[in-house]
């Protein structure tokens, strides 16, 4: 604007102002292209290269640069990082996973036509495996194709499991048995007591409608031979995801609270609004970003499959007995409120804070960033009324 | 990079293409900086112009048009409208409201020196208006500042509201009694008692950590006279938020659901993990990212004030009922699924699911978006180990 001629006149300022905004939003737009098809030609080079996709640490250190700069030229640093975090997952969806070779490997995937089967399936494909799909009543098939298999992948709904496993034909000495069902401990003790060459359970994370494995946890729970299924460790790593090894009984564990408890209570949550017929539209015309989220992370668990929940649920029954404990948890807090005992309740409040310690405020902060980008997007209508 | 030498080996050209892309993110950042100090400007302009800071429609329009441009280029539109809605946001934060004159107002905030009665106080001294703050213990001071006050202002804990607007003394027939409380039935009818003028309760539903009052919510449910309060309405709209009138008692119901429930779930979900001794860290590792979101949100509650809390939901004491009913359903549920009522629970999902009708699909869709900026983030420490 610097060397154009400056209107006195506020309106016509104001017109020339939105025009110079105008020009750099395109220009903007030019960047993020140029940036999109340099990067689309860096996982070009890197499968040549066979490198990873994701390297968290070249990604902090980037990050950390243009934070730093950011800094010195008086633009928020938060500005910049958050910007550059979102071209760059753009950037990860455009990648080609590393080149990966599998085409020594015969790969059999039971379950091999269900959302998260399909797309293991699929990459192995891709990646030259000669893979073998098996689909429901089609058991009679594994004998032949597991004969000669290098790993039987297990993907069935949990509630089949087990059975799935106990029934599989003998599989050569070398061949890696593992599964990804979101309990641990059972499913890999069958898949040991089946096979005798290496076995492991896995968790992948993540849902089937994932763009790309890059950044996607998967927890890798160790069943017997663990150097006879690196090169299956390699690969998943090679297509960008983190693993994370744990023993099944701690990951069940942890899953009790991570799975059971949060879907059974969010589902009662909504289970209730639907009892009280509260009115949606109001309560999220009358919400404040934080709860206009919460109702949304409610609700979205009741635009996906009720089997699939009810489930992973029944699956872990073992923590139905932590459930009651949280049940009474509630009662006696509630008691406690409609007897009007206020400092009961800050008492208390303050043992869980201990108890959350540090994490507490990390939460918060980190929560009211993403809770900004909430607001930003101003994902539901909320608009003034008279 | 077209017209630079592309050299065979791919070590080099990767290391070439690194460089590029440094090259773009550096001129991502000049405009950056440019378009913030545009958006700077645009703001002085606006306030020598009366404008509002945020109008709706424009920004609407604005970023339609840019998603339709990138969708031209083959780029993806929720990239771009990403990224704009991210630097939108700083440039409201940079933006000054819109100029407002009260120079001519006599404004008194009983509570001013709390935290959201000390935000409205000095917005209304930076407007011009002669401030006075009645902080705790100052009540002998109201009788000579209200004997001229335009507004009194209530903004003290919800536990003395109603003591705090009983003892106000006799107030000009013109001048406008609001408050600020989260509940509205009980202060707006203590309001409407003590004062034949014109009395109108309002929620700001967020809190005083907000850098400008731009997008947020304010929920105004009317007393009386709401023509002579207009001046009040139209000083929130020019700073930015966004009213929404209702009646004090839906909004009072309403708040049972958003803030009660919500809140003492949040509660007794984080005293359970606490009761449970749940490892924080372990959690955090092992989840996926719409569980660790969860996490925090729960988390988040215990690095925030008690009393405010307990407060909160001691005001809504006609709620412990709807809370006995939750923990009612709670029961049944888990009942159900103890006996192994696999289908018994499908059959409720499908009657929840049709309560939230679209809602769900849509609370999914935005959701979505959400988490994977929540993935981008990285918020909390997630690496592979081994």
């Amino acid at each position: 604007m610097s060397d154009a001629a400056v209107p006195n006149d506020p309106e016509q300022r104001l017109q020339q102002l939105r025009e110079a905004i105008d020009e750099t939003d395109n220009a903007l737009l030019q960047l993020l292209q140029r940036r999109r098809q340099l990067a689309a030609e860096v996982g070009t080079v890197k499968r040549t290269l066979g490198q990873p996709l994701y390297v968290p640490e070249r990604e902090a250190k980037l990050i950390a640069a243009r934070r730093a700069e950011a800094e010195a030229m008086g633009l928020s640093p938060d500005l910049m990082e958050d910007v550059l975090r979102r071209v760059i997952r753009e950037s990860y969806q455009q990648q080609q996973a590393a080149d990966v070779h599998l085409e020594d490997k015969n790969i059999v995937v039971v379950g091999g036509y269900g959302a998260l089967g399909g797309l293991f399936a699929e990459r192995f494909h891709e990646a030259g495996a000669q893979v073998h799909r098996i689909g429901e009543g089609e058991q009679d098939k594994l004998a032949s194709v597991c004969s000669t298999a290098d790993l039987v992948l297990i993907s069935v709904p949990i509630a089949v499991t087990l059975e799935v496993i106990e029934s599989l034909p003998e599989l050569p000495e070398r061949c890696v048995l593992a599964d990804v069902t979101s309990i641990k401990a059972k499913p890999l003790q069958a898949m040991l007591s089946r096979h005798n060459g290496p076995v492991v359970g896995l968790h992948p994370m993540f849902g089937p409608q994932v763009a790309t494995l890059a950044k996607q946890l998967i927890v890798v729970t160790e069943g017997r031979r663990a150097q006879d299924y690196q090169w299956l460790e390699d690969t998943l790593v090679r297509w960008g995801a983190q693993l994370y090894q744990t023993s099944a009984e701690r990951h069940d564990e942890a899953m009790g609270f991570i799975q059971v408890m949060r879907h059974l209570s969010t589902f009662v949550y909504g289970a209730h609004l639907a009892g009280e017929n509260a009115n949606l539209q109001e309560l999220l015309d009358l919400s404040s970003p934080i709860y206009r989220l919460e109702l949304m992370m409610v609700g979205r668990l009741f635009a996906q499959n009720a089997d699939l929940y009810a489930d992973i649920i029944l699956a872990h029954p073992e923590n139905f007995a932590m459930m009651r404990r949280y049940l009474d948890t509630f009662n006696q807090v509630l008691e406690q409120l409609e007897q009007g005992d206020k400092s009961g309740f800050v008492a208390k409040f303050a043992e869980v804070s201990a108890y959350f310690g540090d994490f507490s405020q990390k939460f918060l902060e980190d929560s009211q960033r993403l809770l900004a980008s909430a607001g930003d997007a101003h994902q539901l209508s909320q608009v003034a009324r008279r």
